[in-house]
């Protein structure tokens, strides 16, 4: 589904025959066109289910095998499916066997010189060599999150060489929501441009929700499998193990899980340092393992386990999103001592998951004012080797509940600006309720944007020709033009039509900004028509004959 | 009007029994209170107006004298006002005749030494010493606009030492709007917490509107005054003329205009420079005197008779506001040799202004990709020795038509950080139409979070105070202080209550993102009950203590 009738779906290829990439094509007034990233797939019937684009290549490679999975329990869906007796909402598409491998990930594949399909992918939809995506992939500045068990997933690549992607959280909670409801979240989220989305379910069903969201979703889906062990045990923090927390993990690899949020920085240690914070720990996953630690008075079972984890990990091509479970929850606690220790573990477990070929991304906060927004961004490069970094906001600061994609998207800006490979979203809801659907496009279109400005900030090679684009529209007084050029169409054409609804003001001259008797535009191209030039060499003599003997000089400067 | 329950208007002194500064007061539920900057003032009957706070300081100082001033015209209300053979909607409060004197501005008093009784109400609302002001004024690092026409406003200060502000424009075109609702509007704004505000009408009855929005504001009211011109030589730029000009910023100085915005920066030789540019000019304002230069190859004539201005300015104490006429109006023009040229030759006239002791700040763009935001701010306080800057947003991407109050505020955070003093607001409406009441709430909002945040990562005294009292109301589960304390408290409580509107449920120590079940907050205060201590010291002992009893040592980092 496109969201504007000047947008077609069009399909590139690398000159082979075995890859059709999708990309929206936006056909302008003047006869040009503009292609943009897509990310919302094929789209699909809910209740079937999209068709697995990667079965063929994942098969091919000959290095997994079909297997009689975990079976799935009742406790999978939450206690109240235990009291019922029964799950409800079950998945009524097509259910294959799992598959898993020795050792699958892109990560391993790269290493060893092999360029997947999955790569080639990649590199038609970033528009760059495949070679720059498989050697960064390879040096683990890159992820391709990319489970065996989500063949439906189309290829997309996170790191910050390529284009700054978006993340949204949908999810329920036990106070709202149903499948249905989520589901249609994530067609919306891609809708609008979300590059992963992660289901972040703490309610009823999380085992079906999950089920219906991933075999409906072209893009990765990321996962803090915490959250469902906690339910397996009552919602107390104290009674996980990591039995329970293992056999999570393997329901979740199973189903198709591309990334899973892992919370193995918080040791027990780093606990007492979060004491005196102005808002403690905010994290809920890390405040699940804080509470655990404490409890037990042992180290935390994710990280002394963690090469386990990896274990698992690579044979389903699992990608690691080590948690921040210490991130500030405030400004005034932004860069502290809790905060950057953890940071310091998420750097040893880097490196261990790349000794497992695991491919890993780290999260960063959070709430941080701006002068220490570029801090969190080096330190993490530095000490995590450059692995892709993936941050909530930051938030700018507290004051704005309410407003918080916006304090968020300031700081999720500047730190993409500076490296930060994707971008947690943050919706209006945040700190106040769970998103809605239009909070979610909101969310989305919020973060797409600041996104792009780190783009075009980074000088990403083309980022800037759809801003020049849309401006050349704007310049042309193409209304109809800018409006299919805008992130969100629906949105800019109805703002102008709150003043000026009739057709023929969209081919007019003039906005409802200036009225129809005189616009700036309008002056700006008699100034063109008079003194446009191709060549820079043209343009400087006019300049210097006119300043010669025209202009009256100034007296200083 | 206050916006919420909890808050009530206090009023401070500097010890004194002449001055009483309003600072609005917020309860919280555990007996604290949090005193915030105030700007609505102590609300007016439309009809009637403002009582004149600084009438008795203006006369006190015994360098004015009432005088019979321009007669209105006809055409002063527009050409249809003309037509009719009467003016509408007129002004019935108070008349005053306007004051002036030889050399009133707050820069000559601030350079002569005296201490005006509005440099001690700035530095009453600042929190900070009164010499502080007084030396940066005298220095034109900071301005106080304040026209001895305008006795209502109360006193408010510009510069980068300062609190960073905000301004909001209003103002009707000629497609839309009326008196009643520029007034409106003004009120909203104000309330929500605009520092200034710029009519920027260009429709019908200019000068009755204006005499309203005067009237009724306790904030400084800047126009645009080639908009008004324009409309007396029915919208014919090339017909304009100094004369013309001249007439109407005598116009707008006796009614009590505080600042005004002037493109006398847009130099014949510069037009040419924007020929190649992607969208040309932009500025209303730069636009009309580039038509006006290319109409009669003639100099710019607010820069040859800007002595004159100077010289008119100082008898009201009228700020300059040197317009950008030649920004950037897409991230393809930022930083180009047309912007620089005019920032080269705002410079000069900055120090010409100087020379008449006339107040001055200086306008900055406009549409700028991240990277090249800092060089801005930077060059503009180089070379124009520290007058305040003043910038519309700037727009850090140009993709988001419907969202340009947040790629502005991205840019506008950003700016300010790096020494931006004021940021016109841009509303979700730029580019589409003009704002109305919610956009204008919807601007101010996203603006006054920017600045925030940009207070914040200056470490702007005492400015993180606010995110502190609203970060520890959240972690203490205090509801309503948390929505008491929100910028706009009126969204953060509905958006909390759509999903748990019951009383209960905001004083309960969960939401709706987690369920009453686990709580990371809840995890996070027992963390404080077992390891918080006052001093660093103990903190630190009982740190040693259980790294060395308890915990695992990790094995590396």
């Amino acid at each position: 589904m496109t969201v504007h009738p000047a947008h077609t779906r069009i399909l590139k290829t690398d000159g082979t025959d075995d890859l059709a990439v999708p990309f929206t094509r936006v056909a302008l007034t003047n006869g040009e066109t503009f292609d943009r990233y897509c990310t919302e797939g094929p789209g699909s019937d809910p209740e079937v289910g999209l068709a697995p684009l990667r079965a063929g290549w994942i098969e091919g490679r000959g290095d997994v095998t079909p297997y009689d999975g975990r079976e799935t329990q009742l406790l999978d869906n939450g206690r109240s499916a235990v009291r019922r007796g029964a799950a409800r909402g079950e998945w009524r598409g097509e259910r294959r066997r799992p598959l898993r491998g020795r050792n699958v990930t892109q990560m391993a594949y790269a290493r060893a010189g092999i360029v997947t399909e999955e790569m080639r992918y990649v590199a038609v939809r970033e528009g760059c060599d495949v070679e720059l995506v498989r050697s960064e992939v390879a040096a683990g500045r890159a992820i391709i999150p990319a489970n065996v068990n989500h063949p439906e997933s189309e290829p997309m690549i996170i790191g910050r060489r390529f284009l700054v992607k978006v993340n949204a959280n949908i999810g329920n909670s036990a106070v709202t929501s149903s499948i249905a409801e989520e589901v249609d979240k994530l067609t919306h989220a891609i809708t609008w441009g979300a590059d992963t989305v992660m289901d972040l379910s703490t309610g009823e069903d999380i085992h079906t929700t999950r089920e219906w969201i991933i075999r409906n979703s072209p893009v990765p889906i990321g996962t803090v499998p915490i959250y469902q062990a906690l339910e397996k045990v009552n919602g107390e923090a104290d009674k996980l193990s990591w039995e329970v927390f293992r056999d999570t993990v393997i329901e979740q690899c199973e189903q198709g899980v591309d990334y899973m949020t892992i919370h193995a920085g918080v040791l027990l240690r780093y606990v007492p340092l979060t004491a005196n914070r102005v808002t403690g720990i905010v994290s809920r996953g890390g405040s699940i393992m804080a509470g655990w630690c404490l409890a037990h008075h042992e180290e935390n079972f994710l990280y002394t386990h963690f090469d386990e984890l990896c274990e698992i990990f690579r044979q389903y091509d699992v990608s690691f999103s080590l948690g921040d479970g210490l991130r500030p929850g405030a400004t005034a606690d932004a860069n502290d001592e809790a905060q950057l220790s953890e940071l310091r573990t998420l750097a040893e477990l880097t490196s261990r998951a790349w000794e497992h070929d695991v491919q890993v991304m780290v999260e960063g906060p959070g709430h941080v004012p701006l002068d220490l927004v570029e801090e969190n961004v080096r330190l993490q490069q530095e000490w995590c080797h450059g692995a892709p970094f993936y941050t909530l906001g930051p938030l700018a600061t507290d004051i704005a509940p309410g407003y918080d994609h916006i304090t968020s998207a300031i700081g999720a800006a500047t730190i993409a600006m500076h490296g930060t490979a994707m971008l947690c979203y943050v919706t209006p809801k945040e700190h106040l309720g769970l998103p809605n659907r239009d909070d979610v496009k909101t969310g989305v279109i919020t973060y797409k944007l600041a996104a792009h400005a780190a783009d075009i900030a980074k000088g990403h090679p083309g980022a800037r020709d759809w801003d020049d684009a849309l401006s050349k529209a704007r310049f042309e007084f193409r209304w109809h033009d800018q409006f299919a050029l805008s992130l969100d169409p629906v949105t800019a054409e109805s703002f102008h039509d709150e003043t000026l609804p009739a057709e023929n003001a969209k081919t007019a001259h003039f906005c409802s900004m200036c009225g129809p008797k005189f616009c700036s535009m309008r002056i700006s191209q008699d100034v063109r028509e008079r003194f446009a030039t191709d060549g820079m060499a043209q343009k400087s003599a006019e300049f210097i004959e006119m300043g010669a003997s025209v202009y009256v000089e100034p007296s200083g400067v």
